[in-house]
Parts: C-alpha cells; structure tokens; sequence
C-alpha cells in the first residue's frame, strides 16, 4: 500500500519564531519513520500554519499518525511556548493499495473518489475531517472496496446447495395451489396490505395445528423454554447483528409519533374529519425519523436479552423459542399465496452452548424434525447443506461451506410442491432451516460463559411454510390427511357462512 | 343560519351580448329562491365573467346550489350560444350559524376564519374550490365547530363510572410491585425500546398460562374460533372505525421502503458500513410516507375482512377471536411496568348477531369471565359500567349512558393492586373490558345478514393485565397461587441462570 497525505496543523499562535525547533522535531520524526518505510516533510510553515506531507509504503497509515503526531507536538511545545493545536486539517490524502481480483464493474464509494487500473486501487478522499480519523472511517473504505470487487463475483451465483438426505417419494393427493383453493372456499381472504393474509378460522385452525405440533414434537421433548420478545427491533441491535447493512431494504420500519398531545394533532384531525382523506404532509410533520423496524427474524433480539451476560455453565446450552413476535420482510415481486409473503408467524428455537454441545443438539434437533416431516405429516422432502443466509447477506463470505467442515452452517428443509410440476424439474419449498451460527453473535453481544468459548445457533420454524407444505401434497380434505396430523386436527372448523 | 355567497362564473367566451337573458334567468330563479328564503343577485357581468350574490337564511345552503346553478345555465346558454362555464370560484363566503353551547376557549378549524361571539359562530372561508364544495367540506366544517365547542363541557370531566357487581374482599399475599419484583428476579428485562418488554421463560410461562386459561375457560366453551389477521392496519381501515380522527398521537406507524434494489441502498449500506451509524437522512430518502400502523386493537381488521358480506343467519351470532397481532400504542409518559406499555398482547373476541344474541351473549360471557376471576385466580374485582372509549375517542358523545338503557356500552373489570394501597383510596387496575358497540361498525362496514339489523361487540383480553392483577394479589411464589391457577402453571420455570 501507499499512502500520500498532506496536512496543515493550525496552531492557537504564531509558530515562525519556533520554526527551528519545529524542523528539528520533524527531522528526528523523520529519521525514525524512514525505518518503517515512511516520511515526513515540512510543506510550509508561516504564522500559525504547519503544512506537512506523510506518505508511507509500509505498515504505517499516516491518517493513523495524526492524532499521535499532534500529542507529540503539543507535548514539545504546548508548555514551552503556551501553544496548542486547534485543527487538524487533511488537505489531500491518496491510498494506492492492490485488491485480489481485478473489477468486473465500476466501483464507488461515499467520501473518495475510485480509480482501479487492473488490481490497482487509487483512493482519493474528498472531504475528511477530524472525526473522520478518529473513527477509523479509512481503514473500512479500503475494506469497503475489497468487499464490493469480491462481491461481483458472486453475483448472480446460484446459492451453495448439496443435497445431504431426501426422504422416499410420496404419492400427492393432488397437484393444486392451495392458497388458490383456500380462496375459493373463503378460509383466507387476500390483504388488506400487499403480502399480508387474513385467515378464517378452517385455515386459522391449521396454522394452530402446525404450531402446536411444532411445541409439542420438538421443542418441548428437546426442553426448549419459551420466552417473549419485542416485535420492534431497534436499529443499535441490527447494526450489532449486520442486518442493518444486509437486508435494509426488506424492513418494516416503524415510526413513532414526536408527541401525543392532542393540541398538536388538533390540525391533523381536523383535516381527517373535513376531507375524509389522510393529510400526508399534515402526519408527516408529527412524525419521527424511523428508528426501529418490525421484527425480520426473531434471534437478533434474544442474543439482545443476553447481552454482557455471563451464562452459568450448568445453564448451558440454553435452549430458548420465541413464538409471538410477527415477522415483516418487504418483498416487492415474488409473492406468492401463504409461502412468499411480506408477514408471517415463525416459532424460532434459538440454542446458545458450547460447540459440542450444539453439534450434539442439532442431530436430536434433526431427529424430531424427521419424526414429524416423516411420521405426522407424512411428507416428500429432503435436507440440503446451503449458504448460510446471515453471512451472504451481510456481506460476508467465508469458505466455510467447503466440504471439510460440517460445523457451522446452514441446512435447508425442502418439500416438494405437486402444484408447481414435476420433482425432479420444479423448484421445492424451503420450509424450515437449522443453522449453526458459530461465535458470531455471541461475541457480538458479549455473551459469555465461566470457561469455554460460546457457539449459538437458531432454527426457523415458519408455521405458513409447514402449513403449505403439508396442504401442497396432502390436501384440504381432513378426510385424505395421514394420522398423525389428524391427532393434532381432524376436521377444519365450520366458519362464517357468507351468502 | 345564514349564508352569503359572492361567486363567479367564468365562461367559455364573452357573454355581454347575452346579457339580457342571463337577466331574465336570473330574475326567475331570484323569484323561486325567495320563497325558499334565499335570494340571487348579479354582482357583476362583463366579458366572459358572471359575478353572483347567493344569499340564504333557510334550509339551502349556497354551497349545495352552485352546481346545480351551474348546470342549469349551460343548459339554457350552452348549446344556444356555444358558451361552456370553465370555473366557479368562491370570492367570498360567510356562514353564520348558532351553536348549542358558548365556546369556553377559542375553537379554530381550517379553512376558515372563525369569530364567535356568546353562541353565535361567523365562519369566513379562505380558500375554496371547486372540489371543495362538490366534496361536502362545508357542511362538516359546521358539524366540527360545533363539535369542538361541545368537546370543551368534556375535557377533563372523569369518565363516567357507574359499579354494577364487586367481588368480596380477598386477603392478598403481599403489596408489593410485582413487575419490580421479577426484574429483581431477572424473570423480566425492560426494552429494548421504551415501553416494551422482554419477558424470560418464569414471565413468559405466566403470559402463556393466561392465554390458555382464556382460551379454556372462556371462549372454546362459547364456542368461539379462532382468527388471525395481519397486525399491519392500513390507514383506510382505521379512517372508516374513527381511529384515525381519534387518537392519531397514538399509534406506531409504518413505512415501507420505496424499493428493495439493492443499488438503490448501496450508498445507505456503504454508509453503514464505513461509519457504524445509521444515516437517516439517507435512510429518509428510501421510504415511502407511512400509509399503516400497527396493530391497536384486532376488532377493525375483523370487520374489514367480513366488509360488504351477507352472513348467512345460521351462522349467527358469529363468534371469534384474534391474538396473534401485538398492539402498539405510543404511551408517552405514564408507562408503569408490565400493566402501563406501548406493546402488549391481547385476545380479542368479538362477536356479531342481532341484539338479542348479543345481550344473552354478553350474560354468558360474564360467567365465564367470572368463573376465571372468582374461581381459578381467586381475584379481588370488581365490574363498573363506563363510557366507551371508541365513541369518546372519535369525538362522539352519544347519550347512551343515561342509567335508562344498558345496552350499547362498555364494562370495565377491574383489579385491586395492593401495592398502590388501600383499596378505597387507590386506583384499581382496569385488566379487561367487555363492550356491545350496536350497528357502529357493522354499518361503517356494511355487514349484513338477510333480515334484521345486526349489533357486534368486542372484549379485550390483555395478557399482561390478566398477569399482573393476579400477580399483584397473589404474589411469584408459585405455592401460594390458588388451586385453579396452579391447575394451569403450578411452578415457573428454570430460567437462565446469570453469574
């Protein structure tokens, strides 16, 4: 790497009697820099003004150097001469530095202006000030363009994907859509927001029945505890997580009004009762900035509930579900009856423990969830090794999906939809994932036991996506369903009878 | 009231030369108006412009008679001459109109300049225009100053109260807080957002009891079934309950993005990622102006999703319940513990059927709702009949209150909360409501059944308050809970153990 910066110190007096010192301090500087690849010159000196130039080729990043150079000086001179520094100014600072793969497209960033000639990075900052240093901001651009150059790689791939077991086929009752024949026989109704459902009580009660199936043949047999949590997620705990850089525009977010005082709203109201309609500048004005969104997944908030906490050894692995808080994720195109929709009901098992202890957890984990796949619901599915999601979305790619390591990961649960063509040739329904999520979040949060390193890991269980699972092959006739869902429902109930 | 309009018309072309005839029309239909104690006068007619003076101290509004004006002259000159009318406007207009009452403060709406003197209101409008008048605004400017003066004999009045049944005094287990007690116990951690609670499996078992006891003990008994709704409420929802014009400072709002491409956030993600904050101005300029809210109380979205149907009377009375969607309300101060929040979760059954059914409804369901406070919490309650809260919320004061009916209203039940202190001299816990709302909603959203007219009510069924009325008598020890609680939770759970 190298770097090229020019600065000016702006100190609180004039510096041109000094100026001999001044040159003795940099020159020593100097010497002591040119071991490290690096050098220091004076640009000009004149009033109260120190211009410098900082470059380096070595280890050493000049932006880095500022604040120390500056507690130098003011440590040499500060006392003697009643001077101190009042700015930092950067007035030109360029990074050359190389990236692994040369770019497929044009790159830009916020704050610098990109030139790349092959695998040759030129980064010129246009604005920088103070803070900007301090914060560490330069050091993440350069990894910001490494990132996004990687990234064109992997666009458009197709998620990792190796298929690790499959159950036996399995005779379908009938090959239709069942959102569509849930329409028609009025046990959903569409809306009243885009990817939203309405469920009558015949497809309320199955919704009821998978959960409760969910409850009862798997966590509850494995100890899982329930707790529960906020739906509305603060923008600090996604910014922990990644998702605040991952998925920002697949939130709901939510906005709070600035005041519930009625004297305030007088106007707003007025408006709604005169016009009939919603006055749109009026409630803008008596919002806030969004702050929060509607939970997208529910982990993110129990790690949260954790946070700074030491866990007692013989509270491990903690095995925790949360089941109440809805998820909201806006997704534009591509929805689809009650399997791809803006808001749905997840129960999420959320398990924090040692590494072995997890890896142990997810075999009995699997083992339930065969038994009811299998067994209950009697389905034609099959498990795949995937791309974790949490780590392709945040912008993360490691090569942990190489086959050496089974560890930490995702699997994928995918049944096939008799609607949607032959198996072989369709694409099947993810309705349940396991993940292993390793360190990640617990370091995050600063979760901790008394010795050994923390593993978490969760597991989406989305009671819309069992559900159309099951009614994909099995049907809406309770009369046609395996038993071992009919010990959970064994008819739908009678609902609303509308002429 | 009077009315004085001064209006003109604008012409397609130059109309002096029909000046006669407009007289002559004019003149006939000044004749007609008198009797209706109103008056027409040309103010001014030159080129293509008819100015007018609408006058009226009777039943015809000026407003109303514009566009009939209008179409009658182009019937009587338009073909004729070849003269189209292109625009009415409003030069001046001045309504004055007696009020029931004397205003005890000044009232402004928009629109219009108000001056009131004893009960006698001089609205002048400021700007109209054609929509304005074809949309009616108008007339509810003058229900809204009337109902703003009115409002004023209501502020700060307490809510009217009357006791209709109380449990015998019951000895309670201690007087202490018990909100404050489990975050001492860690079975509760408060946020992460204000108002909002994160309950550990020892809470959350207590939650999930009451829901089942509910569920149990009050509505599969009465045959109730479950629904379940989208907790995302577009605001034409609430403009048709009145929500929208009754406590707009009291919703959390939502906004979606305006895209989910990811180039459109690549600068918001990059700005994420270099400086570890969120940009909201950034964050501003990819969403869209909210048009929902979340969930405040599950009963509009139910008459939504039966809007414009005919129930078929066999399946009357219609009985069912949500309690997947989480509520929200902005609370601003006056947030205490688990039983004062800006989120909580609530069973809400409703119900619609003729009056009849819904007052023997309503019988049965208090001995239900007894048989669970009295026999299996064992609490210390009590049933007062009170003003309902959606028509003093939507700014309607309907005299039903008066002791001649008990019909259409709402019953509040009531909690005595040792902690806050004596039982006569403290407030006691509203934990549960029970209301029969009439033909209010069904009618907003047109809900019918083949002959009679139908009613619907609702009763909310708060978890949290549920906890904390029992938790507030009855202590956290599970071994001095009453027999029918323990029949549902007979100990807490583990929980996570901190160091």
């Amino acid at each position: 790497m190298e770097f090229d910066l020019k600065t000016t110190f702006v100190f609180s007096g004039e510096i041109t009697s000094i100026k001999e010192n001044i040159e003795t301090f940099v020159e020593e500087h100097r010497k002591a820099l040119k071991e490290k690849e690096a050098s220091l010159d004076i640009l000009d000196l004149k009033k109260n003004i120190l211009s410098l130039k900082l470059t380096s080729t070595g280890s050493l990043r000049p932006h880095n150097m500022l604040l120390h150079l500056k507690n130098l000086m003011v440590k040499e001179f500060g006392k003697k001469y009643h001077l101190g520094i009042r700015e930092i100014k950067i007035d030109y600072y360029k990074i050359v530095f190389e990236i692994e793969k040369k770019p497929l497209k044009k790159v830009v960033i916020p704050f610098a202006d990109l030139k790349i000639e092959d695998r040759l990075v030129t980064m010129s900052l246009l604005k920088v000030d103070d803070e900007f240093l301090r914060r560490n901001y330069i050091d993440r651009m350069i990894k910001l363009v490494e990132e996004k150059v990687k990234n064109q790689y992997y666009e458009g791939k197709g998620e990792y994907w190796e298929l690790i077991w499959e159950s036996r086929k399995k005779e379908s009752v009938w090959r239709k859509d069942p959102t569509e024949e849930m329409l028609k026989k009025s046990w959903l109704k569409q809306g009243p927001t885009k990817g939203k459902w309405f469920y009558y009580p015949q497809a309320a009660a199955i919704i009821r029945a998978m959960e409760e199936i969910a409850i009862k043949e798997v966590l509850e047999p494995l100890n899982f505890q329930e707790i529960i949590e906020s739906h509305i997620v603060p923008f600090d705990i996604w910014l922990k997580t990644g998702h605040m850089r991952g998925m920002p525009g697949e939130f709901y977010y939510v906005t709070e009004p600035k005041t519930r005082n009625v004297e305030k709203w007088e106007k707003f109201v007025d408006l709604v009762k005169i016009t009939k309609n919603i006055p749109l500048g009026e409630l803008e004005k008596n919002l806030e900035v969004p702050r929060s969104g509607i939970c997208y997944a529910q982990c993110p908030m129990i790690y949260w509930s954790l946070q700074g906490k030491t866990i007692s050894e013989d509270s491990l692995p903690i095995l925790i579900y949360e089941k109440t808080a809805i998820s909201a994720r806006y997704e534009s195109g591509g929805r689809h009856g009650i399997e791809r929709v803006d808001e749905f009901h997840r129960i999420e098992p959320v398990y924090i423990g040692t590494k072995k202890q997890l890896l142990s957890l997810r075999e009995k984990l699997i083992e339930r969830y065969k038994h009811v796949f299998d067994e209950l619901l009697d389905l034609e599915w099959r498990m795949a090794w995937v791309t974790p999601w949490y780590m392709q979305q945040s912008g993360r790619f490691e090569e942990q999906n190489s086959s050496r390591s089974r560890e930490k990961g995702t699997i994928d649960f995918e049944a096939y939809m008799p609607y949607r063509g032959e198996r072989d040739k369709s694409e099947w329904l993810e309705f349940q994932n396991l993940s292993i999520i390793g360190e990640k979040y617990v370091k995050a949060f600063n979760i901790k036991t008394q010795k050994e390193q923390l593993w978490s890991g969760c597991s989406g269980i989305g009671l819309e996506r069992w559900a159309v699972a099951f009614l994909a092959q099995k049907g809406l006739n309770p009369e046609k369903w395996p038993s071992g869902f009919k010990k959970y429902l064994n008819k739908v109930p009678e609902g609303i009878r509308f002429l």
